[in-house]
């Protein structure tokens, strides 16, 4: 533990409320955190065990500010692995900013963003990948992205990583080993054990990178577009969508439809509904730009949706189709469901002409009524199918990270490179270089491997007083 | 104490941020908090003593919701007086909600406001004024009005009270002392001494009485009307004002000019400036609605500013000054302020004129420039002076509470009868009557006496989770 400076920050979030944590850590923070405690007890900040509470006030000379509780924490038993106390204080914003500011007169300076995990990094008590979960995991907000996070914070992506690396290291040796007796021409490194293990870490390489196709979509809400024209009951739909899961979304504060706009929680997984305009021919310049932005927005997408009216649907049925099918042309992997709504001013008749119009196209086809509520959930259960959760369920390691993916591509490459180089013999130093460019490629997703600017690059995500 | 059941709620303000924090009180709290928590040292809270924190996991079933640290306090050692703990959890909504939730699974209820506080009082923590003060402490924005629910919090107010109820106390006893032997025709209450009591009370609940005038122009602002044309500066005043307490006010989130709306803090204390148009003779019907308008601010104002353009107060100077006599005439006792701005486009001269003009009024005048912001200062000053702020620097106890204020005028009401009956020698039955209902009024300030109404409507006030 290196002689830090102490710093302090607002952990709760700002603005009133019944109380406010104020945290500072550093080599002084217990003392820092006594010059302006007076414990109704008289007791010494300093001398006080690890994991107590203290009841007292935060004097500014004679002027005191609040009655407080103090926590105090001594490094390394602490989050951050150094000395730690947490200020208790009342809500008022005007009651936290004057003990704030008495604290950066008594020698604390502003955190920066992160700067407490930043140190619980450096002090040894998370890998890297372990605290870009904590962000992660405190901007979670549905159930499995929630989980993913929770399950990299307790280690279980470094878990899977180290022991990718401890197996690789082993080889690593013994192919080095093989240098020192160059000239002897031996083989300490069974080439067929090791071919089997490059075909594992490959093999387990691969599964963590197919994840993040999962991970990034439950990380950012899988992206879903609508097709469909104006009056075809898009936010009908969606409030229908959302008013299922009212109990959820309205219990939390500020993610109400007019902030998230349009990301819905569905079965714990997040879905961003992307409104999109038809795509019908047309001659109109104006028109065929918004038909070139509905195709983009289709690619982006995961699924994409045809909503249709189904009472429009007996007279323009087969302009529809055509537009389906154009989509179904261009994207022949794209899951497509086609939805007709406002099933219940139809009639038994008119549903089975629509059923027959729709059977060629071979598609998902739902019926709905978004404002009667009918065949929603059936629309959900469709949406959540899209979603590989068997992952999630069997809780294995996904990766929801950009620079994880990439470190693990990088990897993938260089142990494809070791096998290929197996294969064609190359030398024992040339492998070798390979096998150490995958191994610093593990080193930084847990962070044995790091420089300031990569640290930087990760921790200024983060909130301030984190 | 008395067996409770145990309520939950989230103490820090909702939205996400670094960590929150989850409150649960009641005679149950550490063994519902233990039932979901597990300890990274496998502890049982319930075996753990007060003030102490431990770190774990939050579990529902197998399911881990979210690495923390438990607070446990031991009943009567905690803020409400019962079994309390804290969960500090990281600040994602999400989480938030998941642990709250399974909390009310798991027996607690979600507290109502203030329900922690009114606990604290049904415990004999705090008195009422004392419990009444915490809501002012977190809504309190200024340097002022905290220090005065400082005070009260800290039983200021409450021990000036009950240094008043037991003096009385003592001569009720010896009045109804008098009444067992009213046979016999004695006095042991000294009438003189009881005359001098009684005058002291008079004294002490009259400053009190007097003091609310000044706490509640601080607790809720000090309104100050501000009379001019469009496009006299009244924007560029204010911002003037505001920049010089930038630094306080932009600190602070959420409390910029938009949302406070004209309430800016000087030198500590928060001034609520009013817009008003001006107030010059027309036959206009809807600017006679106007100027109605204006007469009543300035009415409600405790100080009344005359913003002039200087420029055109050379020609319209003369109407002006009849528009300052009129108000004047008709609030004879209200401070006003004649301001001149613009003056860094005058000449000497003109100046000159104008202060012989505004001379006759016999006001304070100030000449600024609100845009080059010459003179700020001193208005600011000028403002000030009309706080008094004496009683504030000698932390003289300032009653702030309208139900407070309520009550001591009417024990005033009850000595001065008592007062009255002494000196008429009204019988002591009729006496000791009087000074009952007095005592039951200080009573109703500390909460000595109270009823479910009184508390419901004092705590329905406060913020949920305190």
């Amino acid at each position: 533990m290196i002689n830090q400076d102490s710093i302090v920050a607002l952990a709760t979030p700002s603005g009133a409320g019944a109380i406010a944590i104020i945290r500072i850590s550093g080599s002084d923070a217990i003392t820092i955190g006594d010059s302006v405690f007076k414990s109704i007890k008289n007791k010494d900040l300093t001398k006080q065990k690890t994991h107590t509470l203290h009841l007292g006030h935060i004097v500014d000379d004679s002027k005191t500010l609040d009655e407080v509780l103090v926590s105090v924490f001594k490094g390394p038993n602490s989050y951050t692995g150094e000395n730690t106390i947490e200020i208790s204080c009342h809500g008022s914003t005007y009651i936290q900013q004057q003990i704030i500011q008495l604290l950066l007169r008594k020698g604390c300076r502003m955190a920066d963003a992160g700067e407490f995990t930043l140190r619980a990094f450096l002090n040894g008590k998370l890998d890297l990948s372990q605290a870009e979960a904590v962000a992660d995991l405190i901007s979670s907000d549905n159930e499995a992205s929630h989980q993913i996070a929770m399950q990299q914070m307790r280690g279980g992506f470094s878990n899977e990583i180290a022991k990718l690396r401890e197996e690789l290291l082993n080889f690593a040796s013994l192919i080095e080993l093989e240098l020192d007796f160059a000239e002897e021409d031996v083989e300490f490194a069974d080439r067929t054990q090791f071919h089997e293990l490059l075909n594992r870490i490959e093999f387990v390489l691969k599964r963590l990178i197919d994840s993040f196709a999962v991970g990034n979509v439950i990380k950012n809400g899988i992206p879903v577009a609508i097709v469909g024209e104006p009056n075809v009951g898009k936010s009908t739909l969606l409030n229908a969508l959302l008013n299922e899961e009212r109990a959820i979304v309205s219990d939390i504060a500020g993610t109400t439809r007019d902030t998230i706009e349009d990301v819905l929680v569905i079965g714990g997984i997040g879905f961003r509904f992307i409104d999109t305009a038809g795509i019908r021919e047309t001659k109109d310049v104006v028109e065929s730009i918004g038909i070139k932005k509905t195709f983009e927005k289709i690619e982006q997408a995961q699924v994409v949706i045809f909503l249709f009216d189904g009472f429009k649907f007996q007279v323009s049925g087969s302009e529809y189709i055509v537009e389906i099918e154009k989509v179904k042309n261009k994207y022949p992997l794209k899951p497509i469901l086609v939805v007709i709504n406002k099933v219940d001013l139809l009639s038994e008749n008119e549903i089975q002409t629509i059923n027959e119009k729709l059977e060629t196209l071979n598609l998902k086809l739902l019926k709905i009524s978004a404002k009667e509520k009918i065949g929603v959930d059936e629309l959900k259960n469709e949406l959540l199918s899209f979603v590989n959760t068997g992952a999630l369920r069997n809780n294995e390691t996904i990766v929801t990270n950009t620079r994880h993916y990439d470190s693990l591509l990088k990897a993938l490459d260089e142990i494809q490179k070791v096998k290929y180089g197996l294969e064609t013999n190359l030398s024992s130093d040339l492998i070798a270089l390979d096998i150490r460019e995958a191994l610093y490629q593990f080193g930084l997703i847990t962070g044995q491997v790091s420089n300031d600017e990569l640290l930087g690059n990760i921790f200024a995500n983060f909130c301030i007083g984190k």
